[in-house]
C-alpha cells in the first residue's frame, strides 16, 4: 500500500467514524461536534491508535479549519450586529475580559510561561454561536430578548475572540517584547480592519465582475479564492491563516450572492470539518488528561470558563432582570470550536504543551455539554433537541 | 510564513489560476479542463515557477483525482449502458483494441520497457465521455443514432479502460513474469466484478438504513466514505486507488439517491479537480516537450491516438454507413482527462518518465481539442459551443 492509499485508507476511517459519531450524537441530542471531538479522542493514538499522526492529515485538518472559520464568518451578519443594542454588546465586552482576565490569572498565578498564559486565556473569551443558536432555536425561544442579546454578544464575541487571537498568535510569533506586541497589536488590527473597511466596498462590485469571465459557479469560485488568498494573506503577516478566512467569510456576507455560496460551501464543510474534528480529538492525550496530574488542572478550566462567562455577561445583563441576566450568563458558555481553534493555532505553533491543548479540548467539550440541559431548566417549556 | 501559509499560497494561486484560465477557454468556447492544463503548464516550474513540488499537493491532486473518477463513475449508468446495442458494444472494444496495440507496437517497435510501454498504450484507451457528450448536446445531435452508438461506446470504453488500468498498474507494482501479470489480472477483475456484483445488490439495502443513524446528508456521507474506503481498498490491493473510486461511483449510481449525491459531490468536485489538472499541467517539462527531441515523439503518438479510434470505431460501425462511421470514428477521439489519469499513477509510480508523462498530456490536450471542430464539420448545423 503506497502512501496515498495509507491517507485513504486514513481520511475513510476518520470520516466514517466522525459520520457515525455525529449521528450517535444527534440521537442523543446532543452536538454533532462533540461526538466526532471525542470519537477522535478514542481513535487517536493515546487509546485505539486507528490512526496516528501524519504531516498531511495536520495539514489537511488546518485547510478544514480555515473552511470552518469561512463559514463561520459566512454565517456573521456585521449589519446585523451593529444593529443589537447596548446590552449586547457590553454583554460581548464583558464576555471577553472577564474569563480573559480569569484565565490569565490562573495561568500567572500558576506561573506558567506567558505565551501559553494568553493562549488559555484566548480560548476562553470566544462563545460558540452555533451551539446557543442551535439550543434556543430547539427551545422556541430564537424570539425572546435574552435569545436576541446572546445571539448579537455571541457574534460580537467571535470577532473579538479572533481580534485577540490575531494579536496573541502574532505575540507567539516572536519573543515577548511590548514594542513587539504593540507592533503586532497594530497589525493585526490593519489587517482586521483593512479588510473589513475595503473589502465590504470593494465586494460587490468584484463579484459583478466575475459573470462576465465566464467562470461557472462566479461566487463560489470568487468565495474560495478569498478564503484561500485572505488566509495565505493572514499567514504571510505572522497572523493565523483562520483570521483571515474569517474575515474572508465576514466580507463575503455581505454579497448578494452569500446564500448561494453558502449553500455550496456545505459540502466542502460536511466533508472536512467532521475531519477536522475528529483530527483535533486524535490529538488529546487522554491518559494524560484523566490522570491527577492534569485532570484537576483541566476541571479548574473548565469552572472558570463556565464562571467567566456567567458572572461577567450576567453582571452586564443585569438591567434586563434576574431571570433573563442568569439565562444569558449561561446562553453564552459554550465554547465549541472555538476553544479548540484556538488551541490548534497555539499547538501547531509549538507554543503550548499537548497538556494545556488536551485541557482546553476538555474545557471546550464540558462547556458545550452542560449548556443545552442548564437552558432547558432556565427557559424551558419543551425538551431540549440538539 | 510557515508551511501551512505555503500550502494556502500554493492553493490560492493554483485556484485562482484554474478558474480563470478555465473561463478564458469556455469564452474561446473550448473545454476548461484544456485551459487548466495548459494554464499549469504555464505556471509550473518549468515555466513561470509560480508553483513548485510539494508532496503535500501531490496528495492533494490525487485525493482530487479519486474524488473526480468518483464522479466519473457516478455519471456512467450501466444499465443504460447494457441497453445500447451490439454495434456501440462493438465500436468500445475496437475503440480499446486497436490504439492500445497501436500504442504497444510503436512503443515496443521504439525498444521502450515493457511496463512504459503498456502505460501509454494504456492511456490511449479510454475516451473521455464529457467532451463528447458536450460536443454533441451542443450540436443538438445528442437524439441521433451516432451520437447514442459513441456516448454507449465511450462509457463502455472508460469501464474497459479502468480494467486495463487496473492491470497495467497491479504489473506495475512488481516485476514483470506471466504467472504473476496473471494472478493480477485475475485480482483486479475479481475485485472489480466483486464491487460490481456484489455492491449492486448491497447499495440499496445499505443506504436505506443509514436515515435511521441520524446522520444528516445520508447519501453524502455514505458516498464519500464507499468512494473513500474503496479507493483505499483497491490501493491496499495494489490497484490504483482510482480504480476504487470508480466503482465507488458505478455502485453509487445505482441508489435511488444518487442525483442528490451528485449534486452535493459538485461542489467538492468544482474546488478540487482543477486543482488536480493545473497540478497535472505543471508537472508536464515544457521546454523538453517542444525540444526536437520529445515533440516528434509526441506529434506521432497523438497521430495514433487519432488514428486508433478512428480506424478502430470507423471500421467496427462500419455497417450504419459511411458518414456515421466517420462521425463515430472522430467523436471517439478526445482522451481529456482519463489518459492524464494513467499518465499520472504511471508517473507516481515512477515506471514512466517526466517526457512520456508530457507526451501523453500532450497527446490528451490535442485530441481534445481537434475534435469539435472536426464533429462540427462532420454534424454541424450550428456553431460547435464548448
Amino acid at each position: 500500500m503506497d502512501n496515498t492509499g495509507k491517507i485513504l485508507l486514513d481520511l475513510f476511517v476518520i470520516f466514517s467514524v466522525a459520520k457515525v459519531a455525529g449521528g450517535v450524537f444527534n440521537r442523543l441530542r446532543q452536538p454533532a461536534v462533540v461526538g466526532e471531538i471525542l470519537a477522535g479522542m478514542v481513535i487517536g493514538p493515546s487509546v485505539l491508535g486507528l490512526i496516528g499522526h501524519s504531516g498531511f492529515l495536520d495539514i489537511f485538518a488546518e485547510i478544514g479549519v480555515v473552511f470552518l472559520l469561512f463559514m463561520v464568518g459566512l454565517e456573521t451578519d456585521i449589519t446585523e450586529l451593529l444593529r443589537v443594542g447596548k446590552v449586547a454588546l457590553g454583554v460581548a465586552m464583558a464576555g471577553v475580559l472577564v474569563p480573559f482576565c480569569l484565565g490569565w490569572g490562573l495561568m500567572a498565578g500558576l506561573h506558567k510561561p506567558l505565551v501559553e498564559a494568553l493562549f488559555v486565556a484566548t480560548a476562553l473569551v470566544a462563545t460558540s454561536v452555533g451551539i446557543t443558536a442551535r439550543v434556543l432555536a430547539d427551545l422556541g425561544q430564537l424570539g425572546s430578548r435574552a435569545a436576541r442579546v446572546i445571539l448579537g454578544a455571541a457574534v460580537a464575541d467571535d470577532i473579538l475572540g479572533m481580534v485577540v487571537l490575531a494579536v496573541v498568535s502574532g505575540i507567539a510569533k516572536g519573543t515577548f517584547s511590548l514594542p513587539n506586541t504593540a507592533l503586532l497589536a497594530l497589525e493585526a488590527g490593519a489587517f482586521t480592519a483593512f479588510v473589513i473597511v475595503v473589502g465590504r466596498r470593494a465586494i460587490k462590485p468584484l463579484w459583478a465582475r466575475f459573470p462576465k469571465m465566464h467562470i461557472p459557479q462566479p461566487a463560489f469560485a470568487v468565495g474560495i479564492a478569498l478564503c484561500l488568498g485572505l488566509s495565505a494573506a493572514a499567514s504571510y503577516i505572522g497572523l493565523a491563516a483562520i483570521i483571515g478566512a474569517f474575515l474572508a467569510g465576514l466580507v463575503s456576507a455581505e454579497a448578494e450572492e452569500a446564500a448561494q455560496l453558502r449553500r455550496r460551501m456545505e459540502p466542502i464543510y460536511d466533508f472536512l470539518v467532521p475531519i477536522f474534528f475528529i483530527i483535533m480529538g486524535s490529538r488529546v492525550d487522554v491518559p494524560r488528561l484523566i490522570s491527577m496530574e492534569v485532570l484537576p488542572f483541566g476541571l479548574l478550566i473548565t469552572a472558570l470558563a463556565l464562571a467567566g462567562k456567567f458572572v461577567g455577561c450576567g453582571l452586564a445583563a443585569w438591567g434586563l432582570g434576574r431571570r433573563e441576566a442568569v439565562t444569558i450568563g449561561v446562553g453564552m458558555a459554550p465554547r465549541g470550536e472555538v476553544g479548540i481553534v484556538v488551541a490548534m493555532v497555539g499547538l501547531s505553533r509549538g507554543v503550548i504543551s499537548v497538556d494545556i491543548f488536551s485541557v482546553v479540548v476538555m474545557m471546550s467539550v464540558l462547556t458545550t455539554l452542560v449548556t443545552p440541559p442548564l437552558l432547558k431548566v432556565l427557559l424551558g417549556r419543551r425538551e431540549v433537541v440538539i
